[in-house]
């Protein structure tokens, strides 16, 4: 699943270019997500409570909680993908599976599978209260790698 | 699939019901959502182009897509439940087919199966330039129906 | 969506190469289901009732409904595929609307945007008892283009 | 997620309903399938190869994957239903991740989220070559649980 250990040169540009690409998805930035963990193989995507986040309930609308699960996922997959390729989702599913409320939300991205063209992840996003996590969707996502076209050309 | 035809009276209530709720999903006014269609058992909503919405390459992020399918659908839903209850999304799955590029997007929400408890949709999202319509993202969705529980409460 | 209209002659090896793969699922004989329409884009499957085919409660298992819908939608992808090439399911997503109950199941797969690589189809199952369709399944399924692989070698 | 830990007694009747039930599924039966591992929360079905499973280039089809997967997901969920209501499965979604080949499939159905109404269920089938276990597929499932309606009426 894993490809070889990186070096802490090849994991610092890995890292370098998973945030410049994340910094020019306007998206993140207009729904307040930052990116907190980046690891060969798995993302984390914050995202603090704020009523532009919500559905009619005042619950962050499964829109929000979809969009961050959908970036974990797709930068999980990213970090695993050749220097000078690019990412694109072909599908994901996701199940709303409790309530979204939290002073945020935090969504993992985790690779399952990762091919030479598609690449599978398990996708899961939390509500944070204080200490307290709860698991308020899960979802499974197809990536696949654009060869040769850099994913975020300056 | 559809309940009986809606008196006057009652597509005006029903209009007025899925409005009101719409009207209280922040992250649609946050996206700059509108919703322009709705009829019993479909629902469109538009959303024009903002840097806002895109992804790193300046498309509208799988996010944004979603998060205008999974409304369309939920309140194309919502058009066929009694009054006084509440409509939530259990899971829903989506293809992004086509880059999400255009002036606009437009998502078109369809009941295919509407049950006591849970009601199907489909769900397609157009790219929209000019006179010309491209589908960028088809889904399907599961909506519950949750009874006693006015979706919009004052 | 479709590449262009076939000649006869072409038309005529499409189906020969859908049918032999077909012959070649041992599935699809051991459920008794066979392929009854072919055309560029579009392949239909039924499969006759049998309590071999079965859950619990008489009707046709999700497993059984899912089979053909899954080969329905390949071979409908297949139809438009390059000879020499092969089909393989990346993922698919069904949902169970109705109790799949009838004489028999027609299964519907129908491609809605074809790529170079990748294939997406709807997915329709029927419940037929005499004149009488129910739509038992719907479902979406992504499909792999293996070039250089003929699907049915001899 | 898990109900109270059962009695031995509440175990023994737990594990004879699923049992029961399973035996009732022809489709099981029909494809060699067995199940091979009934705790509170997760199920195990094996399938041993056979050419009856296969699609054409000899693989497991993914209908025979996916249709262990549905039962184990479903049994999954059904342990943990009171007594007296029955499981039907609303949807699911499965990602086929690697040629399904072995001496046997072995899927891995388990509840991730059990509410009163609908249980989420993760989904997993291995290919088994001796001691050597490789993910084939992986999926995410809803179930319904149907209150005072026995799964398995003799």
């Amino acid at each position: 699943m894993m490809r070889d250990a990186l070096t802490e040169k090849e994991a610092i540009a890995m890292e370098k270019r998973v945030r410049d690409s994340f910094d020019k998805q306007g998206l993140m930035h207009h729904l307040g997500a930052t990116i907190t963990r980046v690891v060969p193989g798995i993302v984390h995507i914050q995202m603090p409570y704020r009523p532009e986040l919500t559905q009619q309930h005042g619950f962050f609308h499964a829109g929000s909680t979809s969009a961050i699960a959908d970036s974990a996922g797709g930068y999980a997959g990213f970090t695993l993908f050749p220097e000078d390729s690019s990412v694109l989702t072909v599908e994901f599913k996701i199940n709303l599976v409790a309530p979204a409320r939290g002073d945020y939300l935090e969504a993992i991205g985790k690779v399952v599978r990762s091919g030479r063209t598609l690449t599978i992840c398990q996708l899961e996003v939390f509500g944070v209260v204080g200490a307290q996590k709860t698991l308020v969707a899960m979802g499974q996502q197809t990536l696949i790698c654009v060869p040769d076209k850099p994913d975020a050309p300056k």
